[in-house]
């Protein structure tokens, strides 16, 4: 059982930032997840810097303590976790960086271990769900985040974190029909940017329409699509109102709190999964406190909380 | 037509900061809508740095696209609009300052286009106002605001940012009986000093009371109270919390959120609107991510779909 | 009757920092509140900085008024205040430090004002606790904050931020029948951490759950649960979200708005409150526009205001 | 004799910030030197900020302490020095706030004080020096900065932070014989910028000249075009190199470090200073340590040192 | 003659931010010399965010003025100068974006312009070198910089900011005989880094013994090794000490002040510069006051004044 | 042999921080070296925030290289080092804070390796002191720091970070008349201040006299001074001019810059390290760029260095 020092025994600023102070082992070691960082920022296009988002987070985690109150469920110690390190990357190579990254997450995976990882622009998802995919099949995938990632291209491209999730669903690593996308908002290039999810097959719930849910409803909508498929969550850090989670790339006004936001996941009790990650932390704009780290360290520790009720 | 260049053919971090990356055309070239800035923090009574308002937000709009989904409307594209640059202003001389910004909308307004001018503190109002009523006669009158900018002065000097629109009502710029201001907080020098909203005829709805108020409410409540008069809406970004929006010389503890003070704008569809602004906004204390600025020129964006759907 | 300098005779900017502007009078003179810093951190679990939390909200409170509007009631001309400077601390020495800090607000209630303390980490509400208990013997106390302080010991030691509540209730400081804890989220160390309070007999009311009280409800279930004994009342800024609040030291994702943290503290009314602090401020973790020292200011103000009403 | 609070008995981040922790005394009450503050930003032309200055030079200068080592001679204890508050001041109203500032340190000068003033924006010196004029008749003056200020006008307009030297001359507040600036550097409008310093009698040594000066040099050079007349030394605070200093409204690359501008002050021993300012602190602008206003405290402290010698 | 916005008229905080107020046309219109903006990072090894480097040098050199006081040399209205705009990039793809930055640089020395580039990491030189090459064949190359970019493959890809300078050398673009390396410093991999230079024939003298160069010297061994050749002068802002421009991404402890760095620079007066960049600004990691900023604009004026001595 | 991850073959933004990418070890295994972090602030007599310096030296260190041209000598990979985490503390309480990080000292020393410490508040310095001292008797000492840190008492207490160097001394840790002190700069108590030093038997250096030294006198006079003793080395970061390095608790204007204090330690080759630290790495007061975490780094690094050379 791997689980973080104890910080009524040493102060939670001391030591070595791993995440949430638990034992960096690459080799996993028979963990039931493993948390590895994704630092890349290569495929983002406005702003730079979440190559540095896994040492945010990690240093934020700093804070987290093995029980939580919301769910009524002990985490550290109930679940085996370890940091597993940083993924390689490339920069400037965005297309050798998935393929790097896709094997690093192959090898927890292969390890029987659920990899959760920390970006990172958006445009890892796409290596880990080839990871994934290779290892379950199609999986159903929830994605929470201010934008939908399905454009086609940019700058006449293919890959990067505003197309990922359209080349997930053309390499067929995720099931549509078992697939949601909410959160959505801000301006667009036109009418026709939220028509291309009904198109390809999954769902698309813009925040305007889903602030309305409770997370109740949330959670049974959810689990009614998602079903016991094995599910991959990426949860794109910009899902969150911007004045509160200031420190990443893309920001669009509006969102959802961080306690919404929380609220949300933690209503997803039940389901299969299979993969995470947080994504676009990038530090460099957070605020001084580094509150965007460490909203993404509490939504790890709601992932990690779903894999402990499962595994209670 | 004036639009933005195409953000999936060039990066929105390339290019010289216009707003939205439209053209800089000072001389408007039949444009419907002109923003412009109005470099000026010489009439703030706390935290000075509105000057470099203008810069900071059209940094930030290099995110905005063409399309409003929450309005279903075109904007650019349909609307044809410039960046007709800054105002100019002289430092320590307020009120040689004011003549030359009214100056400088004048010209904007003779040249057939909708002036959305970018703060500076939000004594330039006045400016504007002077500039919009010379054209329109009085105007009705719309102020989003944490304060109601109606004392009678400041240090024993008529002009600054807490007077203007006092004299906006004695300059006859604003017919007080089609106007309105909402969102006033915070410590007060006095019982009388919301009295004296009543006493000039306009009609101010403190926030503890707007904010009960639906989006749907407010706008038919404007729509009422406004008719189809020309309306002049000044958004001083101070109504928004200012834990969300930190950049700004005079906080005050409260108010809504970003997307809440979108709502109200786009609530505002079917005004007659022939000027606007958005001021107040002070780079030096904003976000590192400079999240201020990025709700304001959301809120131009709004103000530029407003003009869209009455054009369409 | 001392009250702060005009802000419309002498700019909001200028003048050395005291509270609100107020003189700064450490003998008292006959004030009916003093303000008086307490700068120390050494008590701290994680961010340090909260030493610099007296200047940081003392610069900050500059922007307050002297009538409260959302109370209907003048602050200050109707309630004598002083600003008293800070008590002695003595970096390193946390038990010293106590006895120091506890010797100088005992000066203050020896000479009638009711003490208003800033920290500073919230071990020093022992301090302030001890000297008010001498006073009036066992008082009642409310707490808001993101955690309980109801733990037994750190790293082997009594005395720090997070275990003085309990230490209050051992040496028989605070009556817990009169007494309640509001606002406790994130995670624990385990399920008996929240099970702690009910077995010294303070009432908490995790954060969750006190998120859907309106502040009417608050205010009644407090009125009717202290009486008329003395009441001490500690505010740590962390009990408002760090997203908007973020310069403290050990922030919890979620918490009320400040908005709604004012709107809880305004609820109070009838309360005999014989004491008070608002804790935790670490200006270096802030926002560059210092929110979380303004909601600190403005706390102090209701707190000031609740006094003016019991004083009118 | 007023002097600072000890530092060995309360530590230097208590107590409410007055400049080196002094006794704020407007009414001077017999010291020998009087500092003041002068929060004004309005004659800057190109960032302002710099009407926190004098907050942000008392916040840093709590690290001094009473002896000179580098000039073996004790400084607070044989001076007595009080904090005097700070000068009245317009937002908006250049010449209204110099009208202003002039009485306030004619007050310290009434008082038999040598008023030493904390900026604010440079225009502030032209008020001093008529205050200073008024006593003492022409002075001579010693300006440090990286600009000559002597340029005719801005935007149409006499006053403000570029221009105040010439109107000083003009003026006849001054005697250009006696008088002397250094430190200038960075783009010119034209080669005939540095020419009008000769037509107006006053000696100008560019910084590229400057800088192969020794301390000692300089020192004799001062002394000899000076001579025993009444001296004012205005320290523009942008003469010292900003990558060090950076907090400041219009740097400009290169000069010398702060050692080495405070060694030229040093060096100054046996004027006749009656009296002397700091000028162009932008803390906004600064480093999160502020060690542009811990600058301009040291050479406060030095100015200090200087009448120190003068009186022993 | 295209020159920039006079500051007497209009302030320099207002306008458009183009490089010092030049006119923005990417068309060049005769222009003797073409800032242009390369906003790339996807090269770097360290630290991102040098793609709002152009942003940043532009904002900036809003404090440059038309006279060179050091080089007694007009540098506007005597050269005729624009702002090109930004070279088109893509993130992610390293290798179509030199192919676009190279196109864009070739069209404008097509009309005529000497090309000043505003990077970006130091792999977009590169992209210069090939446009520059295209058309004078193997230039003079001289590059002052932390280090050397000779390395030959990083995480085994060919391009990025560490290799580019051997990659240059290889497709025969600079000629080694007539070229320069100086600055390198900080640590290596081995002893065999600093002898890759003279097996590639490039001549590099680290910072350590550079740093006793006097800027005559400098000039006079540069003007030697490159005699008339067509001279490319890449500028990477770390060569400056990094406690000073602390905003560059792979910084190393020393280096030279700016100001004697622009010594050097003005110590080449004489050379044929017919293409010359400044790299490496990331302002993320600027001083709040953009001193790094600051620093590149005023390289790029010393470069456009070498450009002026010569066509005088 | 431990040494740090290929940066050729993982981006220096990759994985867990230690210190340099070493491997984390913290039963040392065999080591020469073993860096290890001493989180504590509780000492420092201004500015908190010294428990996070071993995180940001961790941090920046990730920047360096094996090989170090100054030196002419290899580092990692002839030097075998480990980071051994952090030594443990009790915020509150410095006294037993001493004991814990003394007996995490002693088990390094015991373990074979040299210890590497880096602060934290130089308090700690005591803690190690005590730790050499009991493997090798009193010690020679080489302190390099703006302060001497051999005050008597604080506020009435023996121990913090300006007294632990009178206390070594008293407890007979550090041989007085093999010791040496430089870098003293700043205000004092009064002139007796230095003379203690010699009342002690410890020789001090002041700034103003050490800046005249070579690095080769320096080297000579300490090896003339130590001999062949066993030496503990004391960099306090404060030594660096704080205009380059301000991410310090107390800094004092002056010093060298951070290129002057790495070729004093250069300089001391020869010499028999036993132990040492870095010490008063503040990062809230850091440059974004975390200069001085940087600087702080590089000064182990040097430290690493002369044990490499005197291991070859």
């Amino acid at each position: 059982m791997h689980e973080p020092t104890d910080a009524l025994a040493a102060p939670r600023f001391t030591g070595i930032r791993t995440f949430a102070r638990l034992p960096h082992l690459p080799e996993i070691d028979g963990a039931d997840a493993a948390i590895f960082g994704m630092p890349w920022d290569g495929g983002t296009s406005f702003r730079s810097g979440a190559r540095f988002g896994p040492e945010a987070i990690r240093s934020a985690s700093a804070l987290l303590r093995p029980y939580n109150p919301a769910q009524r469920q002990m985490v550290f110690g109930h679940l085996s976790c370890v940091d597993a390190g940083d993924a390689p990357t490339v920069p400037g190579y965005i297309e050798e960086t998935l393929t790097r990254i896709e094997a690093y997450a192959a090898g927890i995976i292969a390890q029987g271990a659920v990899p959760i990882g920390l970006g990172g622009d958006h445009s890892v998802a796409l290596a880990e769900l080839r990871a994934v995919a290779k290892q379950h099949g199609p999986v159903a995938y929830v994605q929470v985040d201010a934008h939908h990632d399905l454009w086609d291209s940019y700058n006449g491209k293919p890959y990067n974190h505003g197309t990922f999730a359209k080349r997930a669903i053309e390499e067929g690593l995720i099931d549509p029909a078992r697939s949601f996308q909410g959160g959505q908002r801000g301006s667009l290039y036109g009418p026709e940017d939220y028509e291309v999810a009904a198109e390809l097959g999954i769902e698309l719930v813009p925040w305007l329409d889903l602030r309305s849910w409770t997370p109740e409803h949330f959670g049974e909508h959810i689990r009614d699509r998602v079903g016991d498929a094995p599910l991959f969550l990426s949860f794109d850090i910009d899902f969150v109102d911007p004045g509160l989670c200031p420190g990443t790339g893309t920001p669009e006004i509006g969102g959802p709190t961080g306690e919404q936001a929380l609220d949300l996941v933690r209503a997803l009790r039940g389901v299969n999964l299979v993969g995470a990650d947080v994504v676009e932390v990038a530090p460099q704009y957070d605020s001084p406190g580094q509150h965007t780290a460490l909203m993404a360290a509490n939504v790890v520790y709601e992932l990690l909380t779903l894999l402990a009720i499962a595994k209670a």
